[in-house]
């Protein structure tokens, strides 16, 4: 008989977050729950880790039987000290989430949640990464549940190919989503990121706001155009960003020659 | 007649760093050099955004005919505060380094050099990170020259496709390196991630150190294999990281159909 399933919980919202407290609930009946965490929210930290900084690992009480642990650092120092100085076998899971608000499209670069994620998944571990496209600290994760269940079930069953995690993104819409489907990511991109305010000594500092602009809003194969029509998003992400040559960039063929002749 | 290229410069080893100010006199003689950098060391801070806090841009002094600005923020907070609030045109290219220090194989996701580089990417912008294999403040960064020369030539002229970026590495010969080749990233890992502490008082604490395994020492076609024959690698990087399904992942294809009927 095959071992209780070992599921790793991170997120970057920060361990007493609502959403990775919602989570855990949810996942403690498909096997034993090890939750590392940062200490405090460390939102858009992407794949940032701690150089140079101390870093501590800080053991809390069990929560619904889940072993609980915060770290001082990113999310991916948690998926990374978890690995080697907390868990004492590998785990068959990495989860991070439920993040409070969307991952979708170029979000995703610089989300913490989808780090830890992507870091389970560089340590070819199957990773998935949750979010709720609701930023409140007081969302209502339950209309997340049956995606959670779904994905849950059938990574632990079938696995991930190496290299390969999900970008999961739940729309808010006050009760469990009816469809979920697979995107790609939106293209997309950020306008006016920033409101500019003046100090009281005079000297400008400016604050990250802005608005996201859908670039490809008609596009029915993306994670954005799902989420605005009430559909749960699933998009296949790569971590080794091996690209195959396109046409275009046919030019850099010829680049061993030129450095050559320079 | 063309305007001069605007070449827009950033780093992750903050704007006092010798890989930078290297690059500056060399690419000043390419077009007009606009440097926007962290005001202190940001390695390790991937695609990190600042979240909440302020940040803040100091002009400095121009730098052998560039316009150089520190910025209070991360890699790619430096490039998005450049775009909004510094730049009056939109640049031709993006120049992320010269790192102290390799960002081949895996490092390149945690890099805060690629962080501005693939940051660029995301504007649409040809955008190139280059790092040299040596971590020393005071490494000899004119054995990359050849290879910011030849690149810097090709990509303006020739630009990049959109959602791609290059990785450069540069080994540290102690001359010009004679080749140049177009490489996929290293499969690797690191081993050891953290040495253990103990403080004064009693408390563990963690910091980062650990060695980088290469997962396929004989693949000739990759970055690492290329940088320990003394060849200058360029990686071409996804930053949009879509995928096309593989043969192993196929049984996802059916998750809309277990969504539904859960």
């Amino acid at each position: 008989m095959k071992n209780t399933p070992l599921i790793l919980v991170s997120n970057d919202d920060g361990i007493d977050a609502k959403g990775v407290r919602s989570l855990i609930e949810r996942l403690t009946p498909y096997g034993e729950v090890v939750v590392v965490c940062p200490d405090q929210p460390r939102s858009g930290q992407s794949m940032a880790i701690t150089v140079n900084d101390p870093l501590r690992i800080t053991p809390l009480e069990d929560f619904k039987g889940a072993r609980m642990y915060k770290t001082s650092g990113t999310p991916v120092d948690c998926i990374k000290l978890a690995m080697h100085h907390i868990l004492d076998r590998r785990p068959d899971l990495v989860v991070s989430g439920i993040n409070h608000g969307t991952n979708a499209s170029v979000n995703e670069l610089y989300s913490g949640t989808m780090g830890a994620a992507c870091e389970g998944c560089a340590f070819g571990i199957p990773s998935i990464g949750f979010s709720l496209t609701n930023h409140s600290s007081d969302a209502d994760f339950e209309q997340c549940f049956r995606a959670v269940d779904t994905l849950v079930k059938e990574v632990l069953e079938n696995g991930l190919p190496e290299g390969i995690c999900l970008n999961v993104n739940i729309p808010d819409l006050g009760h469990t989503p009816e469809e979920m489907r697979i995107c790609v990511p939106c293209q997309g991109h950020w306008n006016d990121e920033y409101r500019e305010y003046i100090d009281p000594a005079g000297k400008k500092f400016y604050l990250l706001c802005g608005t996201f602009i859908n670039d490809e809003p008609e596009n029915e194969h993306t994670d954005e155009w799902c989420l605005a029509h009430g559909i749960v998003s699933v998009v296949p992400t790569s971590v080794n960003r091996k690209i195959n040559i396109p046409k275009s960039l046919d030019w850099i063929k010829g680049i061993s020659e030129k450095y050559k002749s320079l």
